[in-house]
């Protein structure tokens, strides 16, 4: 492909992507991470105990919460608190989030803790969930890593079993994109958040035609782009990380 | 595939589906559509006029509200207007049932009118959304069918020009199988529904890992059946219908 | 009195009526209710236990909630989901709902059990509330009935003490009508809701000068009226439940 | 009837009613009720024009808010705004107050102008909608000859053509009561609110079985003392307005 | 200073300052006090225990809820519980009059007891907040009073340590003014509340510009006023109350 | 004063204070402002049009909402959207930082034009309400130069006629110190936020007696802080802009 984009890239390049560890001094785990202008601040709050519904049953429990701030966006939005109510769009987006997290946790392992994810946009231009989704792993890995230097979670315990990352994807004019900013957003015919581990499983595939209903062929393409671009977002977790949160704790 | 399931279909069949056309006296269309013991009454307003924010544009609107009554569950479930707030569930449904019909309608043919979709589960036994996919199609296209007979809409004008349905898929104990009931949903490893037009294109993807993450031929044994069960879904809707809602009017 | 009405009944006559019991799988007891057009779903859900301010008195509790499908009007009206609030009206109903069934119930004999009766209009055309407290009893006797298979209530217990029906009257350009459609409710003078027991007592007279206040022989004749039509629902009733709910259990 | 209450009245008799008008410096029309301890703050705020679904009818609203201080009860009770919800109680008291008053109210002479009454509970010992209607309507009688002295109204037009009043009845120990203070109000078998106007027709008539059902004669016992007492408390009225508001502006 | 106001006061002149105790024959203490037109009544209610994040530290909880009549105002406001939540100022100043309050209790001498104080205002003339802590401390020490009576508080312990009031100053036209009613209120430059002990400690310094910054020796001159102002009132509130409420039990 | 704190300060001066201009792509001013470790992303959105109330007044408008983070704070707080309520102490400094920020501006002079100041706390230890002025008045002078150059405000208007910047002090261990981080402020027993102009002119004064009362000359002294305090600020902030905002344009 051949195509260039607004912003030079090829169709199948990613945003240049950031992860900065440890931006919060009080959070146990947290990353402020970039795909291109997107920023989203990532924090991990790990506590002892579990929901009501879950106490006594030896697992653990990961969920998320993710919101925008009022200014994030290009026109200011109204904040949710203000309006007294949270919109579907911001409901939908955090249960994509704990869900894609969860996926990759061994509850038995992480024993009766829980791990709220906070992904907050500081700034927005497409992407936002995708980019959480990837924050959030490492904030939560660090989260994990301090447990286990409190020993609240099992020394020889593993909660993470693989690592997880979301990448966009779409065709725009015709053409399979990756990692959409807001411009190419906007124009998609076709726009699908992919959620993959580290090993190339899914977690969530979730495709959406825009504007045009798409044919087997088009998904396949815009599948094999995704795999691709979460692949290298595993690598730039790694690196970001320096420490492999898989293994057991020595 | 020879494994039988606890209501005795094979695993590529759906559940009988029964269309009831015109249930209520008032709606400009309406459908209670059963899928198995789910049981969702759909019906369709058609108003004069749009949104504001789509005033003067030419176009109309088309959205969905779900819901459930609080005893369509097993458990008793709490409504939500007393609970004062609407769940994240509830808003994630009432957008992917917008968002799916609207993949089908041509909004500058509608002209500036709307159509509210109210899906409201009687009885619920796993497919909830997808059956209110189903039959709000249904619905709306009687509606338009009457704004025709108004002259509400151009004669020569043609609104709809696929139809739509939806169907979930799992794969459960490793076997992959289509339109799950509770029981089943419950015990799903990867959940997916996917909406398709009555031409086979994808409007929604929507797969989750519930259990284990899945792999590409995973996915794309899902997807196989999912279409073949939209193919059913369509023939269904049609002749509920009796008509062919996407030739122009005569 | 032969002034014939619109759809020609005599103004002592009821609408058609039916009752079709167990229309849920799920609720303990339910009756699908129809007076003429209107239409009411009427579930019963019997749990153990009591809200905190009545356990340990050895007593049961009995609840109701009503709420409209908004496409059961004319016109479509916003969900109170969505609005985020109960409207008076609704509030209002509810609780003469509760009042009403409470009034039959020996909350002793019904132990520390909580019977919720929900019902939800599924279409309205006037007398939404008096068929909700008609239907609503058929649930729960059944209700009743299957906490006593299940041993849940002493089989010597007799929880209910009489049966309960409503039905409204009202004066229509000087003439006395009973269980008025929308087209009279809205031209009503003078408005009244009568419940009744089986044996012919008063539990709820709440009459309401719609436009012009009424004198004490109005109201008299409009009291036999509905008094006259109760007796009709509490036969209606017997029949379609098919055995005698105040009877102890055998 | 011979029986002594515990405040000694006999069972016909009301409590002291006290009528303070002109308590706030600010409302149009304003008036401080007392049933012997309940005490209501009645104001009547007069606005020129009408809510939106009633602009260019030419016609006035009348409409009322009931609500209690926290502490006016034994008991403190929590603040509705604090529950950031209205209760079912007080949606149904406000509705009645409101129904109550333009029962009386010729919305032609009364042109497009708006009549708010708040009535807020000071002290509560039982009646408190009933002294509310009472006072509320002396507080509107004030507002309307305030509006008239504005030329707001019509010289010549009569907004009021009637007067209002409320009382409680209840039967406690198988004896008929008049007004009923907290400690009656909690021990009787039935309850009833009964709004009449000056000329002796019923405007509401609101009758509960609190705790047996009653029948045909007992309800006659209890409208005879209602409409006696209300005869009453239109004479108070009267008095405390010291003009009478019915007659044209001269 | 020689300037006379409207209202014929001097500049450093208190309003007519009245406090009817005891005016709720329901609470345990409480107040009516009048700071010329505006009037708030107070009430507190003493109850045993103390929310959950106190229970066990042997101390006591005091906390205030302020709230307006609609109608308290010149033109009327809408009830916050019917906009379903409460606005910036009325928490604000709730809280501004909890702190004030519980600035003089000792809360180990109240025990594991709870004041609430409510303070409603009847009609609002500026002043609102002065008036309810300068009324709100006379029914408090009512009610530690009646606890003493009731001995719900040790004999011998003095929860009240001093007593407490509020005055506003502002700078009108150039002139520092006493105890600003609304009209000036509105004209200000420069607006403060200065809440101060019987013993002339100072609680709470609230300055706000209003219209123009303000130099230090402005601020000086509305302190000395305010300081003034205070110990009128605190004269005031021993006169109301008659009796000494720092002084242990006898 | 020879004490010295847990950080290495003297009592009178400020923990180390950068601020970040132009942190937002979108924003049309946008200031990240450190006081130590609390972190405050101020950002102003400048819009033309004024709320309804100001509509033809020739006049502009600012406000301002603060929020914090769920985890800006050691222990995780719950989100106020999630809450579906906004807290008092969220309101009222939202309201402090508006009139702090209008104090210094020439509402005439920016014209009919809106400007939003959005203050998040990503981090908080002490301080975040001043932190928040003090930023909050840089992304201001951002915007309106940033109108200046659009021509959105008249080339030789200025909007601005002062800045603006507040601290915290407060006496803890009968010492008064400026700029409080949480460790500190906890422990105080006095506390106040003054805001104050770069001319060293007061906005606000909120001087509250956290655990005792304070007298005259801890007042002043306290005052003196702030001013020196605020003094700083104000250097800080001319240097951080870089050109003088007070200027007329070029």
């Amino acid at each position: 492909m051949t195509t260039t984009r607004a912003d030079g890239r090829t169709p199948s390049e990613l945003r240049p992507v950031t992860i900065e560890r440890g931006w919060s001094d009080q959070a146990e785990g947290s990353a402020l991470i970039s795909f291109g202008r997107t920023r989203v601040l990532c924090t991990a709050s790990f506590t002892g105990g579990v929901p009501r519904w879950k106490q006594g049953s030896g697992k653990g429990w990961v969920t998320a919460e993710y919101a925008m701030l009022p200014r994030s966006t290009n026109d200011r939005t109204d904040r949710e608190s203000v309006k007294g109510r949270i919109g579907g769009r911001t409901h939908e987006i955090s249960r994509l989030i704990g869900r894609s997290l969860r996926a990759v946790v061994d509850m038995k392992a992480l024993g009766e803790n829980t791990i709220v994810l906070d992904c907050d946009v500081l700034q927005a231009d497409g992407g936002t969930r995708t980019a959480a989704i990837t924050g959030a792993y490492v904030a939560m890995a660090d989260a994990i890593q301090w447990a286990r230097g409190q020993k609240l979670v099992g020394q020889r315990s593993r909660p993470l079993f693989d690592s997880v990352s979301a990448v966009s994807v779409g065709i725009i004019d015709g053409v399979p994109m990756l990692d959409l900013p807001y411009v190419e957003d906007v124009k998609a015919e076709t726009d699908m958040n992919v959620v993959v581990t580290g090993r190339g499983l899914f977690v969530e595939v979730q495709g959406t035609a825009e504007q045009a209903p798409f044919d087997r062929s088009e998904l396949d393409t815009l599948l094999d782009l995704a795999v691709a671009g979460n692949a290298d977002l595993a690598r730039i977790q790694r690196e970001a990380l320096g420490y492999d949160p898989l293994a057991p704790a020595s």
